[in-house]
């Protein structure tokens, strides 16, 4: 079976070197090309002018889509940022990969500091598979897999790493809590609100700017050396407190959110400019999306747009888990197309691969799907979206038609304290305080005549029928298959947070953690 | 005056020819470009691939976009048909070119075929206007200001129309009420449902088609005689009850509503391509808009989508009056652009005269500004919007404010009968169901943070006391200046609809008036 999967993998190569004029290595032999993820965090499917933003400051990322291809129709596995990130670098649902908890039913969950749990060493990431076809792999910004030594990114397959493990909230007293620490690949250099000041009454912050220079300093010297490699740029300047640095400051008309955005449009038009700098643009596979909806309960000040859909960040209404995405990989990919292919985040993980000449792994489920047939001959491949909360089955979309079989955005307890994530948006049935339960009788929307999801199919309609005949199996068989993975979000502990990363010895910014004390997380929605 | 005017006039010309490369005439003198405004009824913002409708099936218009100039920030006059139509071609907003009613406050009124009013004589209609400078004019659609007799488009300026004074619904039984007539020129040549058929069951209706031939015939006839055009495309197949012609019933992700869209689009790159094949481009601006927001009580499967924004027609949210606007005139707006100027449907009027090389009337309130300067030279000019509805100035836009004065939807009568403007939508205290007055205190709405108006500026906010101080005396002056025009959509009778157009006799289809019985209009919304 593995020399099966070899020989299709040189095969798969050999018809990829066909279609592209792929660059020779250091070796003189062809070399595959090189990975290019741009992830946002907490973006919305709105948020550029290509998709609709009304104040258009997106001229690099319009003019990218321009050049490249666009998907209106891409998902996240989950309305949350670790389980998405998980998600991605592993091809697999959360529920697969570990990423979820059991501590309540539907409970989104992700990674703060003083979760236990993180990335399974049983899970295979994608740095680490295209290490075999010769890959140098970066990541820079935002981990977001596990903060504890086993979960290092360099211990998953990276082999360089400018970021924090966690989110950039914060200022804390280092006392109670510690501030996230900064690291560069082993060690941590600094930490937010400290060395890496972030300014939360002006929002000046230089950090889009260090990281577009990682990144621009990591292409340079990939290309010096001549080995094909895989950058994972995870910025998060869009997630709240969303920060600029001081020449973007004030220039958005979209306010704050929208100077972050401007930066990053900026950063993205500085990448693709290095690119066609370096003469590599024909070697270089570019994708830009991100990590789920834009997170509503920010907005306006501190959160994005997602355009014409139903709620945000941790529901899995089209607003929580339809985001941008952009393919660009000039004389490989036609300009200006559009293409109407369910993706899926997973797939960036399969689509790597195969772009590696490599196939994924053959032990174990892999929910992605290779999207090159998609990108180079315009293929479309019927494939369901599942949308996950927690443990959860909330929804799935085949085609056109999404049924939900739960629904709720948050509870009622949540929602009366002033927590919405659907702001000025109340479907009746659909945008429900409650768990509704929907199995036997799911609501369906048609996503084409109503991406919004305002109107339910009629039960009584033929329609209806035929999307439930449909619907019906393919929900089946995946349940029935279904293996979860070990919970890795359900144990907190104060103990495990950031008080003593590697290097703070070296820095004198270890801190004195408490007792330890293991619980269940709290997951509120 | 008026000899000042005119030379004026007789200077911006000669500007103007400094600037475009104009064609000669069949005198050999220069011609002033051809006009060509095609008029959407109820689309909405959202409907173009180039304003983010996720389906993108509009390759034609976004093309038009990508070759012309965008504008996100444009609207219409009124949120529903005939006013915002009056508007256009006065240059006046409703409340002086009398499209209104005082039957009631913030009333929304129109002209179904029991309205006795119509446009004033005492209007100057924009064709009429362009006679002076040689333009042959034509309405292809559908006209809306008035039905009986003095209305006629040719009594106000037209020289030709191939379409019909109402609204396509129906069928009727005329007996209670006559079907719609279509008029070619001064005579009817059949009606709606009779020689011109609709399939309410199956959408079918060669309209479109018929209205394509009507505008391509057209533009070769004139082009052929050599002498400048003005061309009124306003075609009505997106407003309900929606249709398309065979070849594209079925072809749209988005349902019949999206099917007209397509066939929409297909028509005017078949316009375009006309205008490439004549090699007139240089000598013809042409501008796309639609009349009011996407009528979301018809959604999904007749109406169309706003986007991002707030509610649809019937209501002074950005919903009900923000359009798609693009302008398309190669070799004198540069390709690719977006321009951020507040448009107004009645700078249509003032611009296409400066394009002539004509001065707007002197001896009335023009609303419109010319738009040439910012298509041209990309100027930004600091305007007010006022969203009226009826009698009622509900709210005004300034640079990224908008304040409302008065708030409501419709009456919680209609609400509870079903009649929903802002379907799956409710921001408290704003989509109220009673008229709320908001004149002391002002709801403000940052609309470049909140294009959804979902987040009123806090009151006490300097932000909100800065607003209101550059708002209220713009707004002072606007009413203080302002002379309301006799009020047309008053009285309605019965006996005045279409029995008898002229030109029934000669195809038997003269049908019976009932008695004169002349009343109040009931304008419930």
């Amino acid at each position: 079976m593995v020399a099966m999967a070899a020989v299709a993998a040189v095969m798969r190569w050999r018809l990829l070197l066909a279609l592209s004029a792929a660059g020779l290595g250091a070796l003189g032999v062809p070399q595959p090309p090189n990975i290019l993820l741009l992830l946002m965090d907490d973006m919305g499917w709105g948020d550029l002018g290509v998709y609709g933003e009304p104040s258009r400051e997106t001229p690099n990322l319009d003019r990218m889509a321009a050049e490249g291809m666009l998907f209106p129709n891409f998902y996240t596995a989950n309305p949350l940022c670790s389980p998405s990130r998980a998600a991605l670098l592993t091809g697999r649902l959360p529920i697969r990969n570990g990423f979820y908890t059991t501590n309540g039913q539907a409970r989104n969950a992700y990674t703060p500091q003083e979760v236990v749990g993180g990335i399974p060493d049983t899970e295979l990431l994608l740095p680490k598979l295209l290490k075999k076809a010769g890959y140098v792999s970066k990541i820079v910004g935002k981990w977001h897999l596990g903060h504890r030594p086993q979960f290092h990114p360099l211990r998953h397959g990276f082999d360089e790493w400018f970021g924090s493990p966690n989110c950039h909230f914060g200022p804390y007293d280092n006392r109670a809590r510690p501030n996230i620490p900064v690291y560069r690949d082993w060690e941590m250099v600094g930490r937010f609100y400290e060395e890496f000041p972030i300014d939360l009454k002006t929002g000046e912050a230089n950090l889009t700017q260090i990281y577009l220079q990682e990144a621009l300093d990591f292409i340079k010297r990939q290309q010096a050396a001549q080995r094909p490699f895989f950058l994972y740029w995870a910025i998060d300047a869009t997630h709240a407190p969303v920060y600029a640095s001081k020449p973007f400051l004030g220039t958005s008309q979209r306010g704050r959110y929208g100077d972050a955005v401007r930066e990053i449009d900026d950063s993205v038009g500085k990448i693709l400019t290095l690119l066609q700098d370096l003469k590599i643009t024909k070697d270089t596979f570019v994708f830009f999306t991100s990590d789920n909806g834009a997170a509503l309960i920010s907005a306006p000040k501190q959160g994005g747009s997602n355009g014409p859909f139903l709620c945000g960040k941790q529901t899995t209404f089209e607003g929580g888990m339809r985001e941008p995405a952009i393919v660009w990989w000039p004389g490989h990919i036609a300009t200006g197309q559009v293409s109407h292919q369910l993706g899926s985040i997973m797939d960036l993980f399969t689509t790597s691969l195969s772009l590696a000449g490599l196939e994924p792994p053959s032990d174990r489920v892999i929910d992605g799907l290779d999207l090159l047939p998609s990108m180079l001959q315009g293929q479309l491949v019927d494939r369901p979206i599942f949308y996950y909360r927690g443990n959860t089955l909330m929804a799935v979309t085949l085609g056109q038609y999404k049924a939900h079989f739960w629904t709720w955005t948050n509870s009622w307890e949540e929602f009366k304290q002033g927590i919405d994530f659907c702001p000025g948006q109340n479907v009746s049935g659909v945008t429900t305080h409650t768990q509704e339960e929907h199995t036997k009788l799911p609501l369906v929307f048609h996503l084409g005549r109503d991406p919004g999801e305002k109107y339910p199919l009629s039960f009584a309609s033929t329609e209806y029928l035929d999307v439930l005949r449909r619907i019906t199996p393919v929900v089946q068989q995946h349940q029935e298959a279904l293996v979860p993975g070990q919970p890795q979000l359900n144990v907190c502990n104060q103990a495990v947070m950031n008080w003593t990363p590697p290097g703070c010895e070296k820095l004198g910014k270890c801190l004195t953690p408490p007792e330890s004390v293991p619980k269940k997380c709290f997951w509120p929605h």
